[in-house]
């Protein structure tokens, strides 16, 4: 079964990067690893992804207000938030070829589960097990590793001017929860989302994006009365489970895992992790976690700066207390991809072909004069293509090869109708439309279409 | 004038800022030098901006294709680009009290033009005309700093991890054109366009989000035959120029400056500097380079992998001339809101308005009941609202205040239509309508909104 699943992963990677979705990061110069590269399909598919949640979650709600920060910060933001100290992964070492891995990466590869275990315990597990580095060397005792990327602002660079590159988007917006009060003071409980890169010095990153160095999330934080809470956090994971519909998940592949109290942070009431059965097996894919007061309290003590809420047209003030969806677009791409990803036999033929659902999909349409020798066919393509991509934008012209080579391409790429001008257009204005999912073809008038 | 100009430029900053457009970054912690936050309207402004730029650059067109390439990249992209070497500012420093300035800068301050000056004759006009600190002290001669920002990918920080925060999206494009290449083989002209963040460690931020450290890029670069290169050249000079007529920028307040050849970096065969008429003064917007096949040619020669085109059903091969039109978002936002940015009187009374295009502005409608305490007016306002939040998406709430105010408050934030539901709604189902440029109501049926 984990060859089989390899195999799936391997060749998405292969179809993405000829397909024009996802390229190795820096590739021309043998990459950087960690990082991704997205083409024009890969843009198209994670602008729809975005988008989408920007609808759903902001656009298409009352309690939504969208906020855009800086990746750059001032390190007391990241202080304040505890990064600084415990943003850490534990890290050993091949004590021959002064290699180094994340100590719970290398446990996990051999088959022991590190969850819940102190840096000392992993150390002790590698000595009980005598677990050895890939390379079959002894390992050094595990320190921390902060993974954050350091640089420095300004002219100067010392102890005052390092910043950091943000490893989460949520600080950017507890940062300006007080602006958007001061601007627009609206009523409990209200959300502020935003969308943005963030970045973490992984040690080891793997899992094509999965984990990578360089991501981009779509958080929430939704600040809610401390006695509402439940509630909120309650309906924000119906909403969630909606998106995943949207994204075309199957909803058995989707799995909740309430994290019990000793897994959670400190202030953490509650956690709901939403899995999902990636090629890779079964993943975290997005969190949802009720946060109190931990972080405008924090902020509040670090910058002395009020951050109660003063409930209108009364007297009670509190520190709101939060509910936050945390979703990683990568991450949500690779599921999308994998759950689209599919095989089947078409007369006695392999197919793949991604069945994405039609508004996620980067092309909606394919249009093909049925020869590209014909000028009048090519010209009444012409025409339909253009009235198409006015209307839909998504549309692509495609001539390449005869028309079954057109159909396998377009399967790759997941474009739900592929449209085939041929003689017939020219007399009674239809066309074929060939479905991507069921092969069929029909003939449908080009007004229809 | 100049006093005139800068209360503009102030009242535009304060304005943005209490309507929750554009805060300080990291304000809550008194702020990171040349960083900004945008608020609900200044993101929801912002992504209106920067999707009507793809609409128009990539989904409406057949040659555009997207990228979207990692921040973080191989630090070899830098080496070949010439950025590791040259992408330096002059610095000179306060020789009491160690502050640091950028040379030119404190020349133009002082009223030289430091354009096309050396760095040595930077420092021989500084002594010449006895030019001092903002502090009233000397300065020391000038060295040069390197504006990219540098941080290390990995557990270990040596030279060998060393990567930098791109300073500029482009490269994130020409390292991607084999992959595009190997994956689509466009015809010859084609462009690649990515939209994305780009830093610069710049020693004196200023003029709002005009100069800033961390900003945002739209940048294409459009691949030609070497012979046809200033026919497309000419013909993304008028793609430009409908773009700025979509931003409502007035035509008499933009102006082409065509950049002589001494002035031009030596790769480029002609360059314009499209500047606008800004608060602060006439200053870039946006730049067209004509850069020839510079980048493809380093990438080539630094990377050892083949950049040349090869013509379809020919021989011909060569390495494509490019055209680089790019966009700095922030520089198109600010141009966006000085040129919206209006002053008038109505019933004797100042009036501030920004009147943005329609088709750019945050909130379209505003809805409102006369009366927020009579249930049967609210009643059939959010009925209003409900049907235009649908259909429009972004439409606004507000029943804060007399409706004098609310005018006053969407006049701020550029809301083009306020619609009140009052006594007669009830009766006829008309709405009164309000006209932001004109402040003209009429009362129009609901079924015409």
């Amino acid at each position: 079964m984990a060859a089989q699943k390899n195999e799936k992963m391997e060749a998405i990677v292969s179809l993405t990067k000829r397909r024009g979705f996802i390229y190795q990061g820096s590739d021309v110069y043998g990459g950087l690893s960690g990082t991704w590269d997205y083409g024009p399909l890969g843009v198209a598919l994670k602008r729809n992804i975005m988008q989408l949640w920007w609808k759903l979650f902001v656009d298409s709600r009352d309690d939504m207000y969208g906020v855009d920060a800086a990746i750059l910060m001032n390190q007391k933001v990241w202080q304040a938030s505890g990064h600084v100290d415990t943003f850490v992964d534990p890290l050993c070492e091949d004590t021959v070829n002064k290699r180094r891995y994340r100590t719970d990466h290398i446990l996990k590869d051999n088959g022991i589960d590190p969850t819940g275990m102190t840096m000392q315990q992993m150390d002790v597990a590698i000595q009980e097990h005598g677990v050895k580095s890939p390379d079959g060397n002894p390992l050094s005792e595990s320190r921390t590793f902060n993974m954050m990327f350091t640089t420095h602002v300004g002219p100067v660079a010392d102890e005052k001017s390092v910043s950091y590159l943000r490893p989460e988007t949520a600080q950017g917006i507890f940062t300006n929860y007080k602006n958007v009060v001061d601007s627009f003071y609206p009523d409990l409980p209200f959300g502020l989302a935003q969308q943005g890169k963030a970045f973490r010095n992984e040690i080891s990153p793997r899992d094509f994006i999965f984990r990578t160095r360089e991501f981009e999330q779509m958080e929430i934080e939704y600040f809610v009365h401390p006695d509402k809470g439940q509630e909120s956090f309650e309906s924000l994971l119906a909403d969630i489970h909606s998106f995943l519909d949207l994204l075309g998940l199957p909803k058995e592949a989707v799995h909740e895992l309430e994290v019990p109290a000793e897994d959670r942070a400190h202030y953490s009431k509650r956690t709901i992790d939403i899995e999902y059965d990636f090629p890779i097996g079964r993943e975290e894919l997005l969190g949802l976690a009720y946060r109190t007061d931990f972080d405008l309290s924090n902020i509040q003590r670090v910058s002395g700066k009020n951050m109660e809420y003063n409930v209108k047209g009364t007297n009670e003030k509190f520190v709101p207390h939060v509910i936050e969806p945390s979703f990683g677009v990568e991450r949500a791409l690779m599921a999308v991809i994998s759950a689209a990803y599919t095989e089947d036999e078409v007369n006695g033929e392999k197919r793949i072909f991604l069945k994405f659902p039609e508004h996620l999909a980067p092309v909606k349409y394919a249009i093909s004069p049925l020869l590209k020798n014909k000028p009048e066919l090519v010209e009444k393509a012409r025409e339909v293509y253009a009235i198409l991509k006015k209307k839909h934008g998504n549309v692509m012209w495609d001539d390449n090869g005869n028309i079954g080579k057109r159909y396998r391409r377009q399967d790759e790429i997941g474009t739900p109708y592929c449209v085939v001008v041929d003689f017939d257009s020219l007399e009674d204005g239809t066309v074929t439309i060939r479905d991507r999912d069921t092969t069929e073809q029909k003939r449908i008038s080009i007004d229809d279409l």
